[in-house]
């Protein structure tokens, strides 16, 4: 069977290849997924809703939809992102898909021949690099200090890749690295994106969950020339099993978008719109939320001090105001994709660094979630990832 | 903003179009659906199961799950594809979609470079050309008979084109027309398949729907070189508003599948896999088929009764053994496109047949969808129909 030439460049999850080892051994406390906490999951709130709609509206939630999404779901969303992004978006700017990772692929099929340039944040999302290996692009990574992308360098890249297309960026408690872009960097990503026209991609699934400092204006917000698509999710502060995410752009944008999904799967799940809408419709979100942002901001500080007691002074880590992530950068000889076996057999597992770099050419860094690990094992896995740390600079001091 | 060359290729679906049109005028009896009918779903067992699901198992019907799919979902596919269709897989060839649709997309991205050639039926299903046209293939459409395609049109177009990729087909009471292929052809096209090396994708979401005559051995359950990509679905027997479908192929395409799924959705809902696993599970399947075959064998019949006596003789039209639709042709001159405006004018809607061939070539064809329509409104549909043609073909003469 011969494959299409795209599929020479698509990659396995490195998450998901870390998620197979720790399936075959037992009692290993993993930082390696990067699941929400299911036990915040609004069940009773869920359960409800879902119980009025079989019992009121199955023939609606059963039945085909449009492909845009439902209708009201669409209202919906522009009152949510007016109220709380300071985004004016009418239904015409809105289209549901199955989580963000369709967003981030229908941003690659419409826009990328192949050849084209694609900037995206040094180390980014890894699902966002898979999504745009097929379209056979070519990736150029700008590095991130403490304040986001550095301006600097993005100039450089657009200014040495005239044929860019896109910069993707994760402007709040980015995965995997759990840093947060200030305002200053967002006006002037937008000022260069208006300069050297290229498509912002602004992924977001994380904004809502900040538990420390001021909120940062969405990329969106700033957006004058309909260059910015920005990418929001449920799947964090809902339940991810629904599948229930939107893209926001241009009308034109949103347009070609509805042919392409009409082409890639008719629409999403019917019933999961209506789930969505329900809750938003009946329940405090905001209230919901905040339960969210008090339990990681407590497993964040909770891991934040435990590293700090138990890593070697060779480690350094970011300290996120919000998210799901904290990341690890060792000494740059250290390659943890061979760590990682050594962390197994002491029972902790964590994500190698190296496959959220787009050219994968940093192999010392490390990604640790704290959502899903519970505080008792936060403690205990964070001593023995000490120790195996301890163990490897030292032998590779030796 | 400059969008991907692929987008030159994509086109808005005719079935959606017809559509909005209604949408703005009251009172029109329309047979351009193509929607099962929605009072035929198992409501209070979709109830009943999602309550057990979301009373006992929310920490997983709400969270991420497996790419592939749901593993007990897809053990239970296993079973029922052996028992159904005598085909033998293994979870490993099998891999949950978002609708068949998303099959048919899949099947695009992982086989076509730009410019190979895709075969189909012609007409065929025009969600599936509108699925290839980003992928920048070429079409071939191969002309069907009252059993299937016919072989020795597809033999030539095999040798002319030796870059074909794929054989699309829909053997039973295919979309548009309603034809079903013999036993015979399907034992040649496996057997052209494999003389020119060629993958077949087998697409069959309607072949539970026979109402009438002898059913006929999948393609799969013909294949002997891993050649046939079968694609099956929930949507036509069980409720379309869930997304659940499967796509089943050798282990090496399933796992190229399975990392393209990453990138562009994660996974299908969750919940829905569950929902329909539980309704398997629990419920006679084959007794709620059994209910759908009967109504929608009743509307067919009547439709085709009706229209013996109300259509102009020129008019010729197929008589489905099952599925969901009848297919119209019309003297070559009549174009359907401009017809359907003076049907509308008339209060009854078809979709043209222009766009379910691959080359747009042929705009005297219609397809009639029976199973969303009341009896009533069938028989009054139909009348209304049958002068509008009368009307048609008598002043086309004048």
């Amino acid at each position: 069977m011969i494959f299409a030439d795209r599929m020479d460049e698509v990659k396995a999850s490195a998450i998901r290849a870390v998620g197979k080892i720790i399936a075959q051994k037992k009692g290993v406390i993993s930082f390696a997924a990067g699941l929400p906490d299911p036990t915040l999951f609004p069940f009773d709130e869920m359960h409800a809703v879902t119980d009025k709609l079989l019992k009121e509206d199955a023939m609606v939630a059963l039945q085909y939809g449009p492909t845009q999404g439902h209708g009201p779901l669409l209202e919906k969303l522009c009152t949510l992102l007016k109220e709380r992004d300071n985004v004016d978006a009418k239904s015409e700017n809105l289209i549901i898909t199955t989580g963000s990772q369709q967003g981030i692929s229908f941003c690659s099929m419409i826009m990328l021949n192949p050849g084209d340039v694609v900037i995206t944040e040094n180390p980014s999302y890894l699902g966002a690099i898979n999504a745009f290996r097929p379209y056979q692009c070519n990736f150029v990574g700008v590095d991130i200090d403490e304040d986001g992308m550095i301006m600097e360098d993005l100039e450089k890249a657009l200014q040495e890749n005239p044929n860019t297309k896109m910069i993707y960026v994760i402007p709040n408690f980015q995965n995997p690295t759990g840093k947060t872009w200030s305002k200053e960097r967002c006006e002037k990503l937008i000022e260069l994106a208006n300069k050297y026209d290229v498509i912002v991609i602004e992924d977001d699934p994380y904004g809502q969950l900040r538990f420390r400092g001021e909120s940062v204006p969405t990329l969106k917000s700033m957006d004058t020339q309909e260059r910015v698509i920005s990418l929001g999710s449920f799947s964090k502060v809902l339940c991810p099993g629904l599948r229930v995410a939107w893209m926001c752009g241009s009308k034109d944008m949103i347009e070609k978008v509805e042919l392409l999904k009409q082409g890639a799967d008719l629409q999403c799940n019917q019933l999961a719109q209506m789930q969505v809408l329900e809750f938003l419709n009946n329940y405090d979100f905001e209230k919901h939320i905040d339960k969210i942002r008090t339990a990681y901001g407590n497993k964040c500080q909770l891991m934040l001090d435990t590293m700090k007691a138990e890593f070697p002074p060779e480690a350094k880590y970011t300290e996120p105001e919000g998210g799901m992530f904290v990341w690890v950068e060792l000494p740059g000889h250290i390659d943890t994709t061979e760590l990682l076996n050594k962390a197994i057999e002491s029972n902790v597992a964590f994500v190698p660094g190296e496959s959220f770099y787009p050219l994968c050419d940093c192999k010392s860094s490390l990604r640790l979630n704290f959502t899903t690990v519970s505080e008792e094992n936060i403690v205990e896995g964070i001593k023995i990832l000490g120790s195996v740390l301890k163990e490897e600079i030292k032998s590779s001091q030796a």
